[in-house]
C-alpha cells in the first residue's frame, strides 16, 4: 500500500492512499461510506477512530488499519460512480507522508563513498543526529533558500524507513517486524552552519530542509529494502548514484542499535544516510532556481526547487 | 502560576496548577464545576477546548488559557470544601511539567567554567543538539542505568525554558514574548556514548535522561531568568554551583538565534546549558543509589535516584 497525505481547497494534510498513478483515495471517507451502507450507525466516529486522517496515529493503528483501509479502497473503487472518497492527483496537494513525527534520527557516514568524499574515519558506531518536525516538508515543495544565512546549501539523498510500532532493545533479527515502510527523503544541509560549530544540529533543522515522500509503501511491497537503486540529479545532472546494498549499518543493525538507546514508536522516521556525490565534495552548492530530484526504486521521486527568499 | 502534571490511580498525567506547597488545583476540573454551577450547558467540552488537560496544548492556548485557569483556580479554592479539584501533593503522583513537546534544543558549552573543564574552546555560535521527547521523565522519577551500555553516566544542571508562542526570525529585544516559563533540567549524558562518535545525540537521549520540574514557572513570577542560583548536589554532596548570570549566550540571544534557523513553536522545550562542575572533569560518575538534585531559585528541585537495571 502506498501512503501520502493530500489536502484540497487549502484544508488540512489528511491521509490518502495511492491506488495508481494518479487516483487517491481517502480510506476514511470510504470507510464512512462503507459503513452507511451496511446500515451501521455512528459510521463517521468509527472510522475516524479506526482510519485517522493524521499519518502517525494511522500507523499506531498498525494492522488494523491497514486491513481496514483495503477494505474501504475496494468498496470505493468497485462504487467508483457513487463515491466522493476517490480524488485525482493533479486536483490536490500533495504533503509529506508522515507530517508530526515524535523522532526523525539521522544516520551519518553510512555509505563507504561519502565517507571517504567527506574525508572521515570509518565510523565503529553509527553516527547519529537530529533534524526536527519542522524540517518536513512535501515532495514537490520549494525549499526557501535564505542566502544571508547560508552560502553553503547541499542535498543528501536518502533512503528513509518508518517505525509501525514501540520497541525498546529489538534483536536484530526481528528489526523489519519493527518497521512500517519505506519513503524517500531529502536531507537538505547548510553545510556551513553545520561545521561552524562542534554539532551538526543547526545545519541539519532549517524548515521545510526535509523533503519527503512521494508517498510511503509498506514493507510488504518491499520485501528486502537492502537492493534498492538510489539517485540524485541536480537540472537533470546526476550527482549521486547508489544502492542500498552498499549501507555500511543496514536497517536492522539501526533498528537494533537505535533501539538499544531509545524507545522507537510509531511514526518515527529514520533516514539511513546518504552516498558519495554530496555538493561539498565538488565545492558546487545550490542556487536558486535548482530543481533537486531524489529516486529510489520501488518507492518514487521527490523534486525540490530552490527558492532564493531574501531581497537583493 | 506554576504548572506540573499529576496523576492518580495510574490514570494518565494531566496538567495541574500548585497552589501552595502541598495543594494542586485541576483546572479543567475547576472549571468545569465553575460553569456548571452558572448553569452553564456543555460545561465539560468548553472547560476541555480551553484547558486541556496535555500541557503542550494548554501552553498553545496562550493567555486565553492562563486567564481561564486563574478563574477556575479562584472558584475552586473559594469552594474548596465542595470541591473535587483540589489534590494535596502527597496523594497524587507528579510528572514533568512538559510531556511530549514538538522539539527539545540542548545549547551545549554556555558557561565558562563549564567550557574550560571540558577543554573546548569559547564558541563563536552557541553549539546545538537535540534530545527526544522520549527522554523526558519526572522531578523525582528514578533513572534505570544500564551500566553495559554506559560506564560512564553523569549530571547536568541546567535552567530549561519554555516557548509560549509559535515565531521565527524572532529579535533579541521581542525574545522573551515568546517564552511561557522557566523551569528545571537535568541533562543526564552517558559520557562514553557521547564520545563515541563525532554527535552527541546517542550520548544525551536516553530514555529517561530529562528529568524535568517540580513545577513550569510562568514568566511573570520570574521577570529577570538572568539571575538565578543554579545547584546540583550528588549524596547532599555540592558539585555544581552558579547563577545564570553566567551565560554566556543569554536567554534573548538564543531565542533569536534559533528562531532564525527554525519556527519555534509553543511547547517546545530549550536547556540553556551547564556550569562547571560536572562528573567527567573529576573522572567521577554516577553509580546505583546515587540521588542527583539539581535545584533553582525562584523555581524549586528535582531529585533523581539512580538505579542499576541489568542484572549483576
Amino acid at each position: 500500500m502506498k501512503l501520502l497525505t493530500f489536502s484540497t481547497n487549502n484544508k488540512p494534510l489528511r491521509l490518502g492512499i495511492l491506488v495508481d498513478e494518479n487516483t487517491i483515495v481517502d480510506p476514511q471517507e470510504a470507510y464512512i461510506e462503507l459503513l452507511n451502507q451496511s446500515g451501521q450507525q455512528r459510521a463517521t466516529e468509527i472510522a475516524t477512530a479506526l482510519l485517522p486522517a493524521n499519518p502517525t496515529e494511522f500507523i499506531a493503528n498498525g494492522n488494523l488499519a491497514l486491513k481496514t483501509a483495503k477494505e474501504a479502497v475496494s468498496y470505493a473503487l468497485e462504487n467508483a460512480a457513487q463515491s466522493s472518497a476517490l480524488y485525482k492527483k493533479e486536483n490536490v496537494q500533495i504533503g509529506a507522508p508522515v507530517l508530526k513525527p515524535n523522532k526523525i534520527i539521522c544516520v551519518g557516514l553510512n555509505y563507504k563513498n561519502h565517507i571517504l568524499e567527506m574525508k572521515r574515519d570509518f565510523p565503529v558506531h553509527p553516527v547519529i543526529f537530529a533534524k526536527f518536525a519542522t524540517a518536513i516538508s512535501g515532495p514537490n515543495d520549494t525549499f526557501p533558500l535564505n542566502s544571508k544565512l547560508t552560502k553553503k546549501l547541499d542535498y543528501e539523498a536518502e533512503l528513509a524507513f518508518v517505525i509501525g510500532k514501540e520497541g525498546k532493545d529489538i534483536p536484530y533479527e526481528d528489526a523489519l517486524d519493527f518497521v512500517f515502510g519505506y519513503t524517500v527523503a531529502n536531507d537538505i544541509t547548510a553545510r556551513d552552519m553545520q561545521k561552524r560549530t562542534i554539532q551538526w544540529l543547526q545545519g541539519k533543522t532549517l524548515d521545510k530542509s526535509l523533503p519527503l515522500g512521494p508517498v510511503l509503501v509498506t514493507k510488504d511491497e518491499i520485501p528486502d529494502p537492502h537492493c534498492l537503486d538510489i539517485s540524485l540529479t541536480v537540472n537533470d545532472e546526476v550527482r549521486q548514484k547508489s544502492n542500498t546494498e552498499q549501507l555500511l549499518f543496514n536497517i536492522n543493525h539501526l533498528v537494533e542499535f537505535l533501539s538499544g538507546i531509545v524507545t522507537l514508536e510509531p511514526g518515527d522516521i529514520i533516514l539511513t544516510g546518504t552516498p558519495g556525490g554530496v555538493g561539498e565534495a565538488q565545492n558546487q552548492f545550490l542556487k536558486h532556481g535548482d530543481k533537486v530530484k531524489v529516486e529510489i526504486s520501488g518507492i518514487g521521486a521527490i523534486e525540490t526547487t530552490i527558492m532564493e527568499v531574501t531581497e537583493s
